[in-house]
């Protein structure tokens, strides 16, 4: 080794020994006769004294280094005169006798500090000078530690890592696929996996009893905004188990999680159904850590000519505890927001519940002190609380009161990164309605089963078909998505009848499955965690990109090393395609 | 849960306790009154107990159930009247109350036994049932704890796990890759990697310090026999080391795997020069086990006149211990053996040194006892010993010895598949001379660094120039290999330029890592374990399919799910490019 301790390992205990340490340089302070520097790696940093008066040359040399110069020094270790409190070495400097350059440094394009001068586009650049920053270093270890206690709590439980194939088939379902060109099988593609989906079941039946991978997924579609075309899963499959099994198993892997990683000990798992949750938060995926949930208000504000709320499918409020104090400007940022192109409301009405009992709202034209004090009654408004209301097309209203109750509640500092609430939404419908190809797709994927009690509406109304399906939310996030799974070969081929395939497409792309489920399949379930969501939120931020060690941009590319790239002919003709 | 326990949980204590179960049945015997089911799953085997006496119902139903139906059981545990020592559950059997029938089965195409019937192209076709038989579930799972206990032992030596992308850049160096169009850059296309190098280094430059993955790779090469497209590494790399830091630090994993997986102590890792290996044993990856070393025998073998031997660049041989009885069938297979296409000799000379001290060879003609003497006092060979020489151009006559020497010991017995014996072999030369192209390529790959003592070499002999490069050698084959690479960038510059890169081919696709390099690159170096290859040397065994849940045949296809196939032309629109 180039070294003897790393940069956070020295403290006064081990003052007096002769150390040899390397690293990067962080700065570089010339205090008169003595010079400092401090010397970086992954672990610390250390503080090394370079003496004018005892040694002019070695001095000199250190005055010279550059920052982010790679050195190696050797020296004493001492007890420091003035102490740092802030770091764990800040008892202890080296007294340097021995300086070597191992590498010299351009100036970098950025800072390399906690908080840096570089924009995105650049760090994703430099991405190896970005992750030399504490802040994504930590990102990255605390990624490394999540995999390591995801592991540890699934082998726990008696699961398999079980290595899924890369160079799969290509399936029109879904998503888009990114395809492989085989030089080999002429005219033939492969595709990477969307997500070893029909492998882990084909472990189930093959007695593999309880699977696990954390592996890569690939989806090429258009990326929004904190989407990545690779993303990594902990996909997960259990054979012989209910729906309950499954959400305890994984209640526990995020209780642990939460009690490794961020100490916490959580054990309130709410379960709300589909419904209950588009109902009350106009969402899959509420945010619970607050509640502001929504109230239906038809009943209270249909009947004052309020043409607006008339003619509304839906009147649904919510309830912002002591914001009656909103200004003006306040308001009208508000009614901005929800009018944003992203969101799409006309308009947002606002009442003021006064701390004097007295109403004000947007409507008093139409609505009385007592209609109003009606509209409080219902939402268990309090004086000094202020309601938004909004009206509209039952799912489109909802999907922008949902917005607006988030909107709020990060203007009242109730999103706090460092609370954590988990919710199970259980009861996903099993179809849904896709207005561009006029008929149903799987709401969740073709292989989750129907709930029994529904399987005679199936014909009759498709739509009101629950599934044996469920999501993990975590802070309003989707951390992870399962099912039962079919097993039995006639309910998969009248799902995949369903769901318009034919049955000679049927058995082109999914045969092979629907063979495995001839010769004995248990039944199966399982769930899929989506992990760079995961990890970011763990680690208190919103963007999953700083949790991915290389990230694409939005395009799609890699702008560090310059991929997706042109390639040679040869490649191609060897591949027997060629560009269009 | 289907069931309160799996199949090879129960013993006498649960002796009374009402349970139930789920799994395959194994099989089904019918003795007079009773039926008894043998219940499968990945734990065990539990026997079931129907008795007609007391249940005619429930024993008729069990009697016509066929091999592989998936059941649910309800039943008291009772203790049998025979007991099987042979399983842990052989003292307590299941006097069933209930039986429900989970999922019917087809007759499967082979049975699900240890030694199965079925031939490879079926059971890789039905590879799910395949993954049912015990040898294939347990190859599995040991593959499971392999990577368990890698990742055990290097997080307790503080390597990180960061994910590296899976979609890169296409670099006509080294072997072929696969490419995957990319739709929203037209005409652009990213690659798979080969190996994740250029990133590992570049999360070295990034201050990462210790890294590892456990990870996939892929090669489009033709693939011969036991080499799979897509092949799991355990990647790593160090920061601030030197060889002989990677060699203690992975000899280290090695002992740990041999010590946890094997329950075996080996403290010997021997160290051997890639020239003495090449002499000693023909080959880079020395099978050292066993003995049978290579004596090089010019000197006392070219003055007799036997032309074969005159004309030789080398001559050499090997001594068989205790072979001299060796029949002339035996000898004659030998011979066709060394003859063979792949192995391309004319042929082999035979020397048996006879228990009664006189010699008996194919070369009587031209040598006396007194030449054969000689012979044998130079190969240390005994009365009892047979000598197997061979002549020719160095290379290509190293290269047939090897594969002699390999099958010999295989005819002796003497590549036990319950040894271990591992070995570094080191001082890999730098490039080596490639016929086809007329240049020099990396033996190793382009990063690793020339020994800086034959840096003076590098213009006027370039094939002598030796590399900081090394390879792990398990029981004869390479289980591992690295280097210490360069991390300067002239010097990165100057390798490129004697590879016959031009400045901007250079440039274009490794731009990125010699930017790097200007920032402050630390010395580093690293290693990368072949792990399917690794799991079948701990699994005993010689082909590394069946450590693979999904391999692919040698067109790289997947039989199972019929891959690659044909894709829709409105994919390949999308994602602008046609068929040639």
């Amino acid at each position: 080794m180039l070294r003897t301790h790393n940069c956070g390992a020295l403290r006064l205990e081990q003052v007096g020994k002769e150390v040899t340490l390397s690293g990067w340089v962080q700065r570089t302070r010339n205090l008169g006769g003595m010079t400092f520097v401090d010397l970086r790696d992954r672990y610390g940093i250390t503080q090394l004294a370079f003496n004018m008066d005892t040694n002019v040359d070695l001095c000199s040399q250190a005055r010279k280094l550059g920052r982010e110069f790679v050195i190696q020094v050797t020296g004493k270790v001492i007890e420091r005169a003035s102490k740092n409190n802030n770091i764990p070495t800040g008892d202890i400097e080296i007294e340097v006798s021995n300086l070597n350059i191992l590498n010299a440094a351009k100036l970098p394009p950025f800072t390399i500090e906690d908080e840096t001068d570089g924009g995105d586009d650049l760090r994703m650049q430099y991405r190896y000078l970005d992750i030399r920053r504490n802040p994504v270093r930590e990102n990255l270890m605390l990624r490394h530690r999540m995999s390591t206690e995801t592991r540890k709590y699934l082998d726990s439980q008696d699961f398999v890592e079980v290595e899924t194939p890369y160079l799969i088939k290509s399936t029109p379902e879904g998503a888009r696929d990114f395809i492989v060109p085989s030089r080999m099988n002429e005219g033939q593609f492969y595709a990477l996996p969307q997500s070893p989906q029909t492998f882990k079941q084909l472990l189930m039946v093959g007695g593999m009893d309880k699977y696990y991978q954390i592996v890569k997924c690939f989806r090429d579609e258009d990326l929004r905004a904190d989407r990545q075309p690779e993303f990594t899963q902990i996909d997960c499959e259990m054979a012989f188990v209910e729906q309950e099994d499954i959400l305890n198993t994984f209640e526990g892997l995020t209780r642990h999680l939460l009690k490794e990683i961020k100490g916490l000990e959580i054990n309130d798992f709410p379960r709300m159904t589909y419904d209950d949750a588009m109902r009350l938060y106009g969402s899959d995926k509420p945010d619970i850590r607050f509640e502001m949930t929504f109230v239906e208000l038809n009943e209270v504000t249909q009947q004052n000519n309020f043409i607006i709320f008339d003619n509304a499918e839906l009147v649904v409020g919510i309830c912002a505890k002591d914001c009656a104090d909103f200004t003006r400007k306040q308001l009208d940022k508000l009614i901005d927001f929800v009018k944003r192109p992203q969101i799409g409301a006309k308009g947002l009405v606002y009442c003021k519940y006064n701390p004097d009992g007295t109403f004000k709202s947007s409507v008093d034209k139409f609505f009385s002190q007592e209609d109003l004090a009606q509209w409080a009654m219902k939402m268990s408004a309090k004086p000094g609380d202020l309601m938004l209301i909004m009206a509209g097309e039952i799912s489109k209203v909802r999907k922008q009161l949902n917005e607006l109750r988030l909107e709020v509640a990060e203007q009242l500092g109730l999103r706090d990164p460092k609370k954590f609430a988990p919710l199970w939404v259980v009861d996903f419908p099993l179809l849904e309605w896709d207005e561009e190809t006029e008929r149903y797709h799987a709401m969740h994927h073709p292989f989750t089963s129907p709930k029994a009690e529904d399987l005679d509406k199936l014909d009759t109304d498709p739509g009101a078909v629950r599934a044996n399906a469920y999501d993990l939310v975590l802070n309003g996030s989707e951390i992870g998505g399962g099912s039962i799974r079919i097993h039995d070969k006639e309910l998969q081929r009248l799902m995949f009848q369903h769901l318009g395939f034919t049955e000679e497409e049927a058995q082109a792309q999914f045969g092979f499955l629907m063979n495995a489920f001839e010769y004995g399949a248990p039944p199966h379930g399982g769930i899929a965690f989506g992990f760079d969501r995961l990890c970011s939120l763990f680690g208190g931020q919103e963007s999953i990109r700083d949790f991915i060690a290389f990230p694409k941009n939005n395009s799609g590319r890699d702008v560090m090393i310059d991929a997706p790239a042109i390639i040679d002919n040869a490649q191609l003709d060897e591949l027997n395609i060629r560009l269009k």
